[in-house]
């Protein structure tokens, strides 16, 4: 059998070093070094690890090694150990723009979740309908983080950052019709959003978008 | 002296065909040429001519043929004959994003005054503070066709949609920070509008977006 | 069972606000969600709805629930209540520019009769032979807007244009060969077209198409 | 002389609404509108006007209407009142990874201290010298927000990152040769870092990175 | 003063090899360096020698060395010796879609003409108005091969090869609106040509296509 | 049974208009459709016609109505009636840069040659060996018409134009390494080259470079 | 059964001219393409011929002719005769920058391997955890040539570059999220990277990469 | 006087760290801010320092400090000390494929050989005219590393590395027409080169290619 060291070297000091343990990125790898990467953390039970972008072949490898770690298939994601840590620091809301946008905002709110942020998500808020938005006010303004998932034209964090004084996350998403290109027409939208306070993350990143929101709204030392 | 049909050959048929009359887009020609092709069109006080992209040259030039044309620098438009018709059809309202997006918003305004549509303008309505496009719902709702002209996120033609029964033409502009590429952004933005009712025309091309408008708010048979 | 709000936020009141209903986006749903918006939908006969961009398990999805639903599996739209409403407003002509175009063409043309307008269907109506679209002059000179669904070069919006007073929208479609580029060099030519009177809407969006003709060709108030 | 409102419409609210006061962007405004703009400012001193992208026709526009505004000619940023606010909330490091980017970064710093907050600024730390920003260690694990402005590679942002707990703020500047395409190739790089904790803005955008920058350090309420 | 080989190692076999002499291509060579090729050529007066993208400073480099040279300054194009060859081989058709793409139309016609073709130049037959091109399809359908020069949509050559048996030479120009991106958009048009019987040279290569024209309608050994 | 007029409106008039017959473009077409075409042209024996770029499914529905239509399946072509014509005009080379563009210069060259013109086929002649192509100096100086496809770098077509004097048609492909982009890094390598000669046809379309190239090769009236 | 002449040409001489045998791209071919040549290259075994980017039907063609050759699927290469040379010359270091980029970095180091160098392969040093470079400098120090695959932000080689004098051969890696666009992100990367001494070869391209370092730790002669 | 800390952190360890010194660009720094880092430059006369990037407002600058440097205003670069070093390690071969090519090339030549290299530059052997590369092929067998300055269709490199055992250092510049994009089009070329043995360096970036090649051909220890 292949030494993990052949194709990974685990960054365990991270959580030390940066407050935040390393998560295991699965696409590109194979189950078998999913696995063997499953075997290294699982002495590391102080640390929550997350797998991201895990096919069902990589989750089964995970849980063939840590049977109980927490799998949620919509978002593609394992958490282990399973339990969520309890909540400290400032409220994380997340939106997703429209219904296909979902398991990238779960993504993001899972993670936020796990590193320790009270954390809501509201699903289907889209600009096309103000109303929707509107009616959430109160929620986002006691946010200390927002993260909005959006694919299309990517219009909902700028309208949402005219309206809130929480910084705003921005995952663009890769739902559309042709010309979104992938996620690229989002991606543009959101970076050149004309109300400050909108930084944006990559495509489809979930668990970028609900990183940073919890380095935001971490407790203040 | 160059005959003009050595550089152009006019579409005078147009009005006739279509109902419009042919514009003259002076970019890329002389200001001699724009003058010649002004000497033809003198002759046919009974159609509206646009001359379109007009720098200090060729409106000088313009001038020079047709003393008493009608000059917008702001919008680079020459009108002739100058008068405005009487307005018929339905009411075109023009919505620019902000103050920088104005030239082209004028450019449209006036092209659908000119084509005989009753026409307003309103400025300054980003959808960073929604407050002030949710303010002017009365004189949009009366729109026979609306025209947004926005740059940097282009999101306010589909949040304008959202709320309008009349067909919106977006029209992108060259306004912004780096990753606007020149118009692309908006434009991208613009066509993945979530809310349908919205149809787009080429970057900072207001005479194409007042054209349309006119078209769609003629008065019906 | 998942309760739709955990999904989905309806917005019902658009029709009221716009005068046209919500369609249902089904690209980037589960049949679950499609089936539980169809639910929803169930106690509005008043309303048509649309479903696009729906595939085999969208389409029994919603059939499972509404099972009177139109199907039109080439446009991949549902329409329910299946009646088509009395035609209101004036013409609506869509072209096709060749054959592989047809299902964009046909969303577009079943949404504008959906929305209430009278709608005819020609097909393969490309330049490379101009005789074919000069041959349905007399059509098109009746319509109150136009659309067109071209691939490739996307050129037939802007030779209709020129002939025409009818506004023209224009659906580019990811037809062709690999300099195509999914649909991007029919965008552009489109975009760029020399005849004002085009304006444009997302690739392959026969649904965006339709429902812009729809309101153009609106009865007037 | 024309009114402010044909050409603007100042969100005077927004800082009620969202904490921090509505900028006004100079560039495509004429040195004209600037002036009006900013005499409807004077009369609001208990809010800090930033005028960024402020050409120098522009910058003499602001002063002719508020002698005493606070100019910085490599930022290109005036601000009014002159006086910064006493700083509040966390501290915000801001990095220049080459001389180039100074005037970027001059930006976002300037915009976080008129914002209210404690803010350095470090020059030439790229990382084809990975030791200028390890000595830089201490300053930057103090920080509440990093803001990294590099061209080029774009690199930097991803290796603090990696060494920090605090968010950073990436902002792609448009310095680099031909393959750089004028930011695009440093925004891509900061998009795609490996490590989570970066967020970006516009190329170019020091104002937004800033006021992102702010936002996250602000006092906890 | 400099060796011409310390910047320039001429082709001179060119025409031996190929039966087409090596033009100089003036964009990015200074005046002394042009001057210097001059001198070289002065010697070879039974080759024609193309002095191609000639600002003023070139060409009067070109003339102080060869001072009877032909001079075009709308086509930027230097001829030596000046006098035009007797035609042989089939006729070349050159057409401009606008009066804007005059430039480039002239240099492709003025390339076949001095490589031995009889050649027609005709102006501003866009597809905007059809009828412009169906009128002179008695010329076209002489030629042996056809130049299209256009701009903005670039439909032109896709219309003109369904109308003719003669290969199309397209050549798009940096003519238009800002989606046109500097002649991206008629580029992309013309090679998604819906007729087959289009080829495409470079944009704004006027020279290009009408070397290309002039070898397909060379005479037949 | 549906009629064909719902799909398609076959140009039969083109063979006398151009010369050459339509072909029929069977990507994004039903096989069913494709039959239905087969039985309108059955009819027509005088005319060859050409089916591109057919799937198996297509074969099959071709052959169904056609049965004895010649049929390549590397060139996805099928050609009824399959005898080909004998050859008149001037020869036509079609050169494949490497093995994996063969399928590509095969439907180059099965096209030139149903549509009467003598061919030559030859592969593997890439430049990293150049040895290859000047062995065959001899066969290209002899073609009226050359076509070059090429993937990767597309360097061939510009190195055998500086060689010979007939024009060069050249065909980019999708064969490369990413960085290939799906073809547009050899067609941009083909409009730039810096021979003239070279004029380019879209990614992969064998069929319209041979038909290009049948056309310089025609018999001179 | 169909002669290897119809679809490939080997060049036998390229180790003769180049001191380097040419490899057999099997992308694009067909399995029996790939074992014709296999056969040809079976009776030259005094060279190393090695068959990149073959799939499994590939490469059970290649050992149907030559059953020994050496096949590691995860590199997708096989080499024959399979025995490695003796290392001459200086040593190669091979770095992924992660798990995933494996599969390319094994492709580089296999090359290097078997055109003669002595190779060292290392695995998972991103610069999110730079204490994981800076713990390999004595071995990145001894080599003649470092080959870098990193895919998302690709900075890596710019760090590496930063630390040793050998020279850097940067391979991009198609992995990575939305925003990696397939490689284009790390391309543009490694392209702008701040420290000279950077030189970069295509999106996933380890044999491109191992051979040139193979040629720069080349023995002097 | 501000203080060079201010804008700048010169990385005087890199020569010991890397054996080659930091070299200063110019392009986005102030003349004043070149001539402190020139100030700081004098006292470390062991090292040789470049100026690269530098308009004439930046020479002027440098040698108002350092009188003596040596100036190449076509290259646009400044030596100081002005002495090159004696030669070291293995020959060094510049090719730029066209005059226009000459200033990046000059640059590429003028760093390898401050850097200790013997250097040769040969000038115009485009591959339009193959008998000109070919007839270097002495020279360039004897090479040690060859750079090639290309811009249109970069197929120089790819061609040259076909033929010569060391290995090629590419180097796109923004030369050519329309569709180069300002050096895509080469970039794009040389990335995708049939030929191993061709790594790319940015746009005009001929320092990097100098540097690069001198990196290769250095004595080996």
């Amino acid at each position: 059998m292949t030494d993990v060291s052949a194709y990974a070297d685990l960054d365990l000091d991270r959580s030390r070093r940066r407050g935040y343990p390393e998560a295991i990125y699965c696409a590109g790898k194979t189950p078998a070094q999913v696995a063997g990467i499953a075997e290294v953390v699982r002495d590391r039970a102080d640390l929550v690890t997350l797998f991201t972008r895990a096919d069902p072949a990589h989750a089964a490898a995970v849980r063939s090694v840590l049977p109980d770690a927490h799998h949620d298939p919509v978002a593609r994601l394992l958490a282990w150990p399973p339990a969520v840590p309890a909540p400290a620091g400032g409220p994380v809301v997340v939106l997703a723009a429209g219904t296909s946008d979902l398991p990238v905002a779960r993504e993001a709110a899972l993670t936020a979740r796990y590193l320790g942020r009270e954390t809501d998500l509201v699903v289907d808020v889209g600009v096309a309908g103000l109303h929707r938005v509107l009616s959430r006010l109160e929620l986002l303004r006691r946010a200390r983080a927002v993260v909005v998932a959006a694919g299309m034209d990517g219009a909902l964090p700028g309208v949402v950052a005219g309206l809130v004084s929480a910084p705003v996350i921005a995952v663009p998403t890769s739902v559309g019709y042709g010309a979104a290109f992938g996620g690229l027409a989002p991606l543009l939208t959101m970076l050149n959003a004309c109300a400050p306070g909108v930084a944006v993350v990559n495509i489809d990143n979930g668990y970028g978008a609900g990183h940073m929101a919890a380095q935001i709204a971490a407790p203040v030392a």
